[in-house]
């Protein structure tokens, strides 16, 4: 990390970069739903009217739910990274700032993927936004348990762990985003999938870090 | 709580769990407002005019004090639920994430009610939808009482009141979301009593622990 | 405080009531500015036309200006009653989220009063929303500093200050908001002027209380 | 600072406004994207023309980005400058409103430079608006350094480097302003680049004062 060198002697406070993180997932996962706007409608429609102008935005919900778990998932995997973090440099700040930067940027693939859900270009970008997300959020991972592990942790089973995971998710997305191609169902299928499976990697380590120490 | 076993070695601040549960109610407060738009009318309109569009916005005013004292009654419950709560785990973080998810929700069915306020279905949606956010706020409640009550509470008469209250409210939710179908009016009407009423049950269970120790 | 009796065995983190006051005062004094909408015009518009149409939202922005310095008052007197305040209890809860629910609306009439600046209604209801939000920062001041005063205040000054301000400045903002029907200029100037001045009276009784300890 | 001299009693905390600071930070970057207006097509739209839609909104793409990476970068110094902050007053508060005055203004500017990006008026405007913002950030440093440098920082390096600094990087921002109206290209390279260069200031002092201690 040479570029950021000559700035580690800058004091850093891990609390207030947790705590300006946290207020920008909490921002974004909350302003995600501004996108499912109300159905313009005579005001005397019926019920009917009401239901097929709720089946019309369906994709934008969808779009939603994905965006939504999305953004928890990196926020339950950056909480996990600072707690085994010490402390935080210059360095962490920027690689957190680019996250930030990616994570402030999806409400609006979300909102093209919501409004013109059969055009595969739109499902890509969404799906290289993530991809380049979790790229940056690895990255992350890699350089606060690099410098700053807490000793609480093995150091080996945690090296092991970022050299498997590192571009495993990140791949997914990206062939993810590419398939939409061939067809957007299949990248929405893996979309919603791939979080719930992505939250594996830093438990491993943890087992094998406990196998160590107990 | 089988399913988060695998996942029990994780370690987890309470603490930042609870901000980020509290920035997201704060946005969600906050963002409701956004649904009460200015009427349109021409720059020279009289002050009759600007009373009548007032009026037409008075359904969207109603649903925002609704929602707005939901909101906060959920923050309060919250708040309780986590002074009583020693530590926190994998399957509590993912619970929290699923009542956000609704809270997070709840702006939609807000600005569709106060849009087309006379519509059953749309006062239904918005009753479902706070019935599922108090069910899984139950769920929290039970699911931190049970694993990880705090001593100066007495686990009796905690589980005694679990056992009460964990579908009272939620059932009442349901029946006002459904009685819109006879008339959204006694919808309306419910649905801004019951926050009121809903603040009890954790208050007994308090008296109950205090007999206990003093 | 008769009501909130049978709730005062509850316990409650004023840490946590704070942090939350402050996020919704942090997210309404920003979402302020999304009242200011760029003008639409033609993409090849002049820069005369562009200075034309920045001139019609110039009481846009001054609707901004008075509500933002408004807000950050308010935020100023909160933050001083808590560092007077030494717990919370459930009365002062329901006092604080009052106090939020006028602060969380203040967009509105904001927004009202931008559009339609000659209207002498939306002048109006501006002033009593705010003179209402400070009847209830006064209402919080009297019952945090009449039950909790911290050690570190004189309680008689402390007392006959609150006699004193306690309708000082709501009456004021009333007076003001009334005086919008004779010109809505004077209207204007007030709001400006008035938290300038407000500011003070806490400052008194600190005045006096360091006149009694040292 | 005379005239804040009257309120010195007055106490505060120093979390409480860094806190509401970051609050207010992290709104406004993420508030920014919401001007990333998703382009209105027909639904059976082709790639083609989304393509072109978006590359009608690249200018706002990049205000963006020139935004965010602004906002970011006060965020830093503002962390900075409050690590080698020992306490706060009256003074700072105001200071340091008049800094979130600025910061939550700064999408309005954003968004009509996106909107209409060839208008040299329009990139003035948001020149001048940064301009006076790191203004704002000069005066905050120089005030906090001046009353309440940590003990860990050598006062005669600081006040060098206050000097030195408090102009240049304001000045940069204004002579790029005026620059747009000989070509809006030349603001906009300026733009993006000032704030790399802009972190080295407060560095230097660091490493002058690491010198002096070590």
């Amino acid at each position: 990390m040479s570029i950021f060198n000559k700035f580690s002697q800058w004091q850093f406070s891990k609390d207030r970069l947790e705590f300006f993180s946290d207020a920008v997932f909490a921002i974004v996962v909350t302003l995600l739903v501004l996108e499912l706007k109300v159905p313009r409608l005579p005001h005397d429609c019926t019920t009917q009217e009401i239901i097929n102008s709720l089946r019309d935005i369906v994709p934008k919900f969808y779009s939603w739910v994905i965006s939504f778990f999305f953004v928890m998932l990196i926020w339950l995997h950056h909480h996990q990274i600072f707690l085994m973090t010490t402390k935080s440099d210059y360095g962490m700040m920027w690689i957190n700032i680019i996250l930030l930067f990616f994570i402030s940027f999806l409400p609006f693939p979300t909102a093209l993927m919501g409004e013109y859900p059969h055009q595969p270009l739109n499902v890509t970008i969404w799906g290289v936004t993530v991809c380049l997300t979790t790229l940056v959020l690895n990255w992350l991972y890699y350089y606060n348990t690099h410098n700053y592990l807490s000793d609480t942790y093995d150091r080996n089973s945690v090296k092991k762990n970022v050299r498997l995971s590192l571009f495993a998710v990140p791949l997914i997305y990206l062939v993810a985003a590419l398939l939409a191609w061939v067809s957007v169902y299949i990248s929405y299928i893996i979309y919603l999938i791939v979080p719930f499976l992505y939250i594996l990697p830093l438990d491993k380590e943890k087992k094998a870090d406990s196998g160590t120490h107990h």
